[in-house]
C-alpha cells in the first residue's frame, strides 16, 4: 500500500480515580489524517487543515513520533502527511496523541507492521514530550490500543487493555479556556494522605473489577477522585454544576477529562449519555465561555483505517 | 441443623500493593470449629484447643462477633462453640479474622441464612475491633468470600470478589516473633509521595487484571510495594534473604502477610510453591528464630463446612 487514510481518536486520561494510569478511547471524536509514502527521506507535513499546528516535523507532535519511529528502524523512507485537526489543541481529550498515535500506526502499517503495539505506544510518546514535556501514555495508549486501558509501569514500559463494555458511552463538555498543563500539574500536592491513597485505590480497584464484570452499578459507585480532582477542578469554571448535572441525569459518574479544562461524564446505554450531554451544554450555556460538546461510545480498537490507497 | 463443623481459613491481606484492601483465601491452613445450637441465651465458648485465646465470649473475637450477629437478629437463641485453633494469633495471616469470620458463617448457616456474606463480613469486623482495636475487613473478607477480595470501601461496606487463578499457590513463613500491630502501624509514613502512589497503582492495577485474565506473568510484575514494605519488612528479621531466595526458587513475588510478621510468596503450580516453601525454610535454619512453614492453594469459597449434625 502506498497511502493510507485514518481516524486518530481522542481520548479521556485519568477517568476520575485512575490518575497517570487509566484511559479511555473515544469513536466519534477525532482527527483524520492521510500519510502516503515518499520518494523524499524524512517527514513532510504537506497540509494542516482545522487548528493553527506547527507544519515543520520537527516541532509537529506527529512528525517527532514519525521520525522517532524513522531512527529506530533506520529505514531509507521518507513520508507525507495531512492532518485533519478536530480535536482542540489544550481540550483534555488528547489532541497531540491522537496525532502521534495515528502517525505511528498509519507510518507502521505502510512499512508492513514492524512494531508492536506497545512499541508504537513508546514511539508515540515522544510526540507527546515535544507537546507537554514529559513523555506520558496514558493518551496514547488507549488511542493505540482502543477500549480501556491501564499504564502499568514506565520502566519497562508496560500497557494493559480492558476490553470496555458494550454499553459505556461518553459525554464530554469541552470548555474553551486555556489550561496550561504546568498549571494543572502546578496545584497538585506532592505528598497524598495515605488514608487517601486507600480510599483512591478502592474505587481504582473497583473501576477495573467493574469494567472486567461489565458491572455498571460497580463502576458507578468507583468513580470518584479523591486526590486530583478536589485540586484541578478549581481551574475548570462551573465544574461541580456540571458534574452535578450529569449525575441528575443519570450519568454513572463524571470527572476532569485528562488535566482538563474538559470535563467527561460516562453513561450505560446511549440514551442516557445525549441526555448527559444536553445537561452539560445547559449549564455551560449559563456561563459567558464557547463550549463543544461530544458524546461517543468507546472505541473497542483504537485508531481505524478509513481508506487503504494500494 | 443443631450442629457445624466447620474449618476457618488463614488468609492474607494486604498481597504487596493492595494495602487495606486486597486480600486472599488460604486452603489448607486454618482453625476447625465447632457451632452447635443450644437452649441458653447467648455465646459459651465450651472449649479452646491449641492456643491459649480467652474462653469469655465478650473477650473472644468469635463471641463478639457472634454477639454482634444475635443483636441484629434480636434472636432469642443461644450457641455453644468449640475452638480448635491451629492459625497461631499474632502471625499475620488472620487467626482472628478466621475464628470471627467462621463463627459468624456457622451461626448464620444454623439459623437458615438471614444475612448475606456482605453482612456477615460486617459482623466479624467486630471481632477485628476485639482484636486490633480496628474493624478491618480486608482478611474476613477473603475467609468469608473465598479467592481474592477488595474491600473497595468500608461506608458503606462493599466487597468485590476476584475469582482466583486455577494454578496459584501461596508459600506462608511464620517467624514466631511478636510485631505488635501497633508498631507496623506506626512505622508507616501518613504521607505518600504521589509518584509513589502512581507507581503503587500501577502495580495494584496490573495484579488485578492479571487475577481476572490468570496472566501469572501480570500478576509476577504487579507484586511490588513501594509504599508499606520498605517500612514493615524492617521489623522482620532476614526479610530480604527470604524475599530473595522465593524469587531464586520461581515465585512470582513476595511480600509480607497482612501486618507481618509472616512473609509470603505466590507461585504459579504447587510444585514451585514447595520448592519456595523449601527455600524459605533454609533461609530461616539460619536464623536463630523459631518458625512455620506452610503451603496452600488459594481457597475458592472461604469457610468450609466439614460436618453437620440434624
Amino acid at each position: 500500500m502506498k497511502e493510507l487514510k485514518i481516524f486518530a481518536p481522542a481520548t479521556i486520561a485519568n477517568v476520575s480515580c485512575g490518575f497517570d494510569i487509566l484511559g479511555l478511547c473515544l469513536d466519534t471524536i477525532g482527527d483524520e489524517m492521510v500519510i502516503r509514502k515518499s520518494n523524499n527521506k524524512g517527514v513532510k507535513i504537506a497540509k494542516i487543515d482545522g487548528q493553527d499546528v506547527p507544519l515543520e516535523a520537527e516541532k509537529n507532535v506527529a512528525g517527532v513520533a514519525i521520525l522517532a519511529l524513522l531512527q529506530q528502524l533506520n529505514a531509507d523512507v521518507g513520508f507525507e502527511i495531512e492532518i485533519y485537526k478536530k480535536i482542540k489543541p489544550g481540550s483534555g481529550i488528547g489532541s497531540s496523541a491522537a496525532s502521534s498515535a495515528g502517525a505511528v500506526f498509519a507510518v507502521n502499517k505502510l512499512l508492513g507492521d514492524p512494531f508492536s503495539t506497545l512499541e508504537l505506544v513508546g514511539l508515540a510518546m515522544q510526540g507527546e514530550a515535544l507537546a507537554s514535556g514529559t513523555a506520558h501514555a496514558d493518551n496514547v495508549a488507549p488511542a493505540l490500543y482502543g477500549g480501556c486501558t491501564m499504564v502499568t509501569s514506565y520502566d519497562p514500559l508496560h500497557v494493559v487493555k480492558i476490553p470496555a463494555p458494550e454499553a459505556l458511552y461518553a459525554s464530554v463538555l469541552h470548555p474553551q479556556i486555556e489550561v496550561k498543563t504546568a498549571d494543572s500539574r502546578s496545584v497538585l500536592k506532592e505528598y497524598v494522605p495515605l488514608k487517601s491513597l486507600v480510599t483512591q485505590m478502592g474505587n481504582f480497584g473497583g473501576l477495573i473489577s467493574g469494567l472486567y464484570t461489565q458491572d455498571y452499578n460497580l463502576i458507578s459507585r468507583s468513580l470518584h477522585d479523591e486526590i486530583i480532582e478536589p485540586y484541578r477542578s478549581i481551574l475548570i469554571p462551573a465544574f461541580d454544576k456540571v458534574k452535578e448535572r450529569c449525575l441528575q441525569e443519570g450519568a454513572l459518574g463524571s470527572g476532569i477529562s485528562g488535566s482538563g479544562p474538559s470535563i467527561f461524564a460516562l453513561s450505560e446505554g446511549e440514551e442516557t449519555a445525549k441526555k448527559v450531554a444536553k445537561g452539560m451544554a445547559e449549564v455551560y450555556k449559563e456561563t459567558q465561555i464557547d463550549f463543544d460538546v461530544h458524546r461517543s461510545k468507546i472505541n473497542p480498537i483504537g485508531v481505524k483505517i478509513l481508506d487503504i490507497i494500494e
